[in-house]
C-alpha cells in the first residue's frame, strides 16, 4: 500500500490531491487553527485549477492518516469549504469540488505553472489508488537490486572520504570511463561521457546550452510527454514529425528542414515512448546523413537501450558517419533505480565542453557516492546479469499483455510489438475515444495515459493509449486489460443501440 | 595523496591541467595514436586559454601514472607540441606553455565558457599538489561521519524499494518536515522546504524562476565567487554593495534602490564568504523592512549557519516581519558531506510553488535514498552531535590561525574574527598585493585565493586574501602561515631596498 502511494507521487506531490497530507503538514504550526490549514490547502488547489469541478477530495480517514490530525479537525476544515461554496457533499460520493468555485487566483511567479498542467494526473484520478496502474513509465520495484546496492554501499563507505567530498562536474572518472567503453561497445566510436541527474537533467542542460528562444525543435509525434512543457519553457517552436511503424517519418522531417532551419531534433531510437517502436537501419542512416548535411543537432534519447529482449541490436545514430552533432543520452532510471537520479550523455568533445560547464553552474556535480556505487555495480558484472533478469521479466509481461489484448480488444484494434522496454501502444478502431476509456476506467481502478498526452499541442492519439506494464503483476495485467475490454464492449453496445435508434428515426 | 588529488578536482577536472590524465583517457581508442591524444589534449587547453603562457605542464611521470600510458608516449606527445611551437622545455623547469601559442580557436557553444574563467585555478597552480591548501571552502574530510552513514544505508536498503523509486520534486516528505521544523526553531515561522542538489542548484532555480535578462541584482562586495559567472549567465546586471564590519552597507543598498528597481539581493548573514563577517541585528531588521517596502526578493544564503562556535545566534532575515519575499537557502555541504549534493530552501508558499516546478523540469527530483539517509542522520540526533564536534574543531583551527597570523603578518595587517565557519579574511597594509603573494606562495607549496576573486568585476580586494582552514591540520596551518609571513618580509625588505635605491638616486 505504501509502495502504491509512493508510486503515485510521480508528477507530483503538489499537483496530486492524494498528497494533500504533506502539504497540509507544511502549513501547520503557523499561528492558525489546524482546520483552517486544511481548508486553505484545498482552497488553493481549487483556485489554482488543480482540483477541477467534480473532482473528489480525499476521504477524511485518509487525510487523518496522512496528516496525523484527528478526523474532527478535517471534518471542520471541509465544513468551512462547504460553507463557502467551494465543495459539496454527496451521499456515497464523498466531498466534491463545486461547479463554480470562487475564481480568486493564486499569485505564482509565471508561465511555468500553466505549462505543467500537461503532466497533471488525468481527471478523476483522485484519492483512490488504482488497482491496475498502467500509467507511469516506472520500472518494477520488485526487480530492484537492493541487496547488491546495500553491499556496495557497505564497501564504498569504509575509509573513502573522497567519495563524499566535492567532485568533478563531468562525472566520477571511473564511471565515465565505463560509460564511454560501453558506448564504444554499442558502436559509438568516440565522445565524452557527462554524468547527469537522470536524462531529464541531460535534456535541460542541452536545451539551456544550445537553444535560443524561438528556435525550431522537431520531435516525434507522439513523443515523451515530459519534453513538451520543457520545450515550451525554453520558448522553442515545436514541430511534429509523425511516427511510422519503423520510426519517424524522415521524408516529413526533410520537408520541414527545406522550409526552415531546425536547430534540434529529439528522438528515441529504441522502444520509442510511447509507441514502443524501434527505428530501422535505413532511417538511422538517413538521420545521420541529414545531421551531417544540415547541421541540425540530434538528441538521441536511448532511455531503454539495455532492455531489448528480441530483434537485432542496432547501432545508435550517434555511431554513424562521424556524428559530430549527435548527443547520445541514456539513463539508469528504467534499468536500475530511478530514485538514484543517474543518467549520462555521450557527446563529441566540442559539445561536451559547454554541457559540463552548464552542469557545473547548475549543481556543481552529481553525487559522487551514487556514481561510485553504480560504477561498482556495473563493473562487477552485476548490471549485465540484472539486465538478463529484467529482459526476461518484461518480455513475459508484454507477451501476456498481447495475449490478453487479443482476447479483449474490439475487432480492428491494433497494438505495437516492442522488442524491448515495458510498455506498448494500443490503437482502437474508428469510433472509439481513449480519453473516454481512460476516464471510465478510473472508476474501475484502472489507470492509463490516453494518447493525446503524447502529441504536441494535444492533437492526435484520440483512439490510442499507452499501457505501461511494470507496476502490475501478470495477473493484474490480465485482469486490468479484461476490464478495459468490458468497458469498450459496453460502449460499443451503447453505440449500436444509438445507431439503431437513429435508423428507426430515419425510417419513421 | 589520492585525497589531495581529489580535493583539487574542485572547479574542476576540465579546467585543471592536473587532471589531464582523465581527459586524455577519454580521447584514447579513437583511431589515433596515443601520443596524438596527449598532444591534442594540451593543445586544446592552450588554445582555450586554460593554460596560459608560462604555465607548466604536468610532469611526464605524473601523466604516465594518471593515464596508464608509457612515458615514451607522453614524451612523444610533448615533442609534437614543441615542434609546433606550443610549448618550450627549460632545464629544471619542465615543459612550459610558449609565449605566443597559435591562436586557433576551439569551437564551443557560447558565452558559458568565458564566464567560467573566473573560477579557474590561480596562474601557476599546475601539476603540483599544494602542501598547504588554504584555497577551497571544502569541509574537513577527516571529520566526515562515514561510519554513521554506512550504518544508515545498511538500514535503509533493507526492503524499502520506495526509496529507490521516482519521488517528489519538492523533496522526501520526512526530510522536508525536519527542515521546516528546524527552520521554525531558528526563528523562521513559516515557509515550505524545497530540497535541492546543494545550494548551487537552489541559486540556479531561483535565478531561472525569478530573473529576466537585464534585471538588476545586488550582491555583497566581496561575495561568493561562484555566483558572479552564474549571474552573468542569467544576464543580470550585478550591483555591488560594500561589506562593512557588521554586514553589508545598508545605506548604500538603499541609495541603489532609490535609483533603480533591484529585483533581487543575494547575501550571506553568517560568516559571510569570503569575509567571515556576521550581520548585526540592526542590519537584519533593516533588510527585512527594505524587502517588505520595496518588493526586492532577498536570497539569504545561510550556508554555514550550523557552524557557529561563538557569539550570539541571530534570527535569519527570513524570520523577520513576515518576510513574504525572502528565500532562505542552506546546505549540508559544509557541515556534512558535500559529495551528497544536499541543500534546501525555505520559501513562502507562493515562491516555493514555481521553484518546485522548476526543480521538476530540471531533474525531476533529488535522490530519495540520499534524502532519506540525511533525514535519518538528522532525526536520530547524530547531526547535532556531529555539529558539536565540528564547531570545536574549526574553532581550534581558527584560533590557531589567528595566533600564527599575529606572529607572522606585517604590522598593520588585519584579519576578521569569524564566530563560525572555517575561513578568515586577511587584509595586508598599504603597498602589499595579495595576487603577488598568491603567485609567490605557489612555489612554496601554499595555495590561497587572493581577494580580487571575490569582487564583482574583479575590482577590489587587492590587499586581501581568504584563508580556508579545513583542509590543513593545525601544524600545517601554522607552517603555511609562517611561509606566507616569510614571503611578505622578503618583499618588504626588497621594497625598502628599492626605496633606498630611489633615495640614493634622488640624492645623486
Amino acid at each position: 500500500m505504501l509502495d502504491r502511494i509512493l508510486y503515485r507521487l510521480y508528477y507530483i506531490d503538489m499537483v496530486d490531491s492524494e498528497n494533500a497530507g504533506n502539504e497540509i503538514g507544511v502549513q501547520l504550526g503557523q499561528d492558525q487553527p489546524a482546520y483552517k490549514a486544511v481548508g486553505e490547502h484545498f482552497e488553493r488547489l481549487i483556485n489554482s485549477g488543480r482540483l477541477q469541478p467534480g473532482d473528489r477530495l480525499p476521504t477524511v480517514r485518509l487525510l487523518a492518516e496522512r496528516t496525523g490530525l484527528n478526523k474532527a479537525t478535517i471534518v471542520q476544515g471541509f465544513s468551512e469549504l462547504r460553507r463557502r461554496g467551494l465543495v459539496t457533499s454527496r451521499p456515497g460520493r464523498g466531498t466534491i469540488v463545486a461547479a463554480s468555485p470562487s475564481a480568486q487566483s493564486v499569485p505564482v511567479a509565471d508561465r511555468i505553472q500553466s505549462l505543467y498542467r500537461h503532466l497533471l494526473p488525468e481527471p478523476g484520478w483522485g484519492s483512490e489508488l488504482p488497482e491496475y496502474d498502467f500509467s507511469a513509465l516506472w520500472p518494477a520495484p520488485s526487480m530492484f537490486p537492493l541487496d547488491a546496492f546495500r553491499r556496495i554501499h557497505e564497501k564504498l563507505m569504509r575509509g573513502r572520504p573522497e567519495l563524499l567530498q566535492y567532485g568533478s562536474a563531468q562525472g566520477y572518472h571511473p564511471l565515465r570511463e565505463y560509460l564511454e567503453e560501453r558506448a564504444r561497445r554499442i558502436g559509438i566510436g568516440s565522445g565524452q561521457a557527462v554524468v547527469v541527474q537522470g536524462s531529464q537533467q541531460g535534456l535541460d542542460l542541452i536545451f539551456r546550452t544550445f537553444l535560443n528562444p524561438g528556435d525550431a525543435v522537431a520531435v516525434e509525434s507522439p513523443t515523451y510527454a515530459g519534453i513538451l512543457p520543457e520545450l515550451a519553457l525554453h520558448e522553442a517552436r515545436v514541430l511534429a514529425v509523425p511516427m511510422e511503424t519503423d520510426g519517424l517519418d524522415v521524408a516529413s522531417l526533410q520537408s520541414l528542414i527545406r522550409n526552415e532551419r531546425i536547430k534540434l531534433l529529439y528522438f528515441m531510437p529504441n522502444f520509442q515512448n510511447p509507441t514502443g517502436i524501434t527505428m530501422s537501419e535505413e532511417k538511422r542512416n538517413a538521420l545521420a546523413r541529414l545531421a551531417a548535411a544540415t547541421g541540425t543537432l540530434l538528441v538521441e534519447d536511448d532511455f531503454e537501450h539495455d532492455l531489448r529482449f528480441s530483434g537485432r541490436e542496432r547501432r545508435p545514430v550517434a555511431g554513424r558517419m562521424g556524428s559530430a552533432n549527435v548527443i547520445y543520452l541514456s539513463t539508469f532510471s528504467k534499468t536500475l533505480l530511478p530514485g538514484l537520479r543517474m543518467g549520462w550523455m555521450i557527446a563529441p568533445a566540442a559539445l561536451a565542453e559547454p554541457l559540463v560547464l552548464a552542469k557545473q553552474y547548475t549543481d556543481i556535480h552529481t553525487s559522487v557516492l551514487t556514481q561510485a556505487a553504480v560504477n561498482e555495480f556495473c563493473r562487477s558484472g552485476q548490471y549485465d546479469r540484472h539486465l538478463v533478469r529484467l529482459r526476461r521479466e518484461y518480455r513475459k509481461r508484454l507477451d501476456g499483455a498481447r495475449r490478453t489484448l487479443a482476447l479483449h480488444m474490439p475487432d480492428g484494434s491494433i497494438w505495437t510489438e516492442p522488442d524491448g522496454g515495458f510498455s506498448l501502444w494500443v490503437t482502437l478502431p474508428e469510433g472509439y475515444d481513449s480519453s473516454v476509456l481512460s476516464s471510465e476506467a478510473v472508476s474501475r481502478g484502472v489507470h492509463l495515459w490516453p494518447g493525446s498526452r503524447f502529441y504536441p499541442g494535444g492533437r492526435g492519439g484520440e483512439r490510442s493509449f499507452r499501457l505501461s506494464l511494470s507496476l502490475a503483476s501478470e495477473q493484474e495485467i490480465a485482469a486490468g486489460i479484461a476490464i478495459l475490454g468490458k468497458l469498450l464492449r459496453v460502449r460499443r453496445a451503447a453505440r449500436r443501440a444509438r445507431a439503431n435508434d437513429a435508423r428507426n428515426i430515419l425510417f419513421l
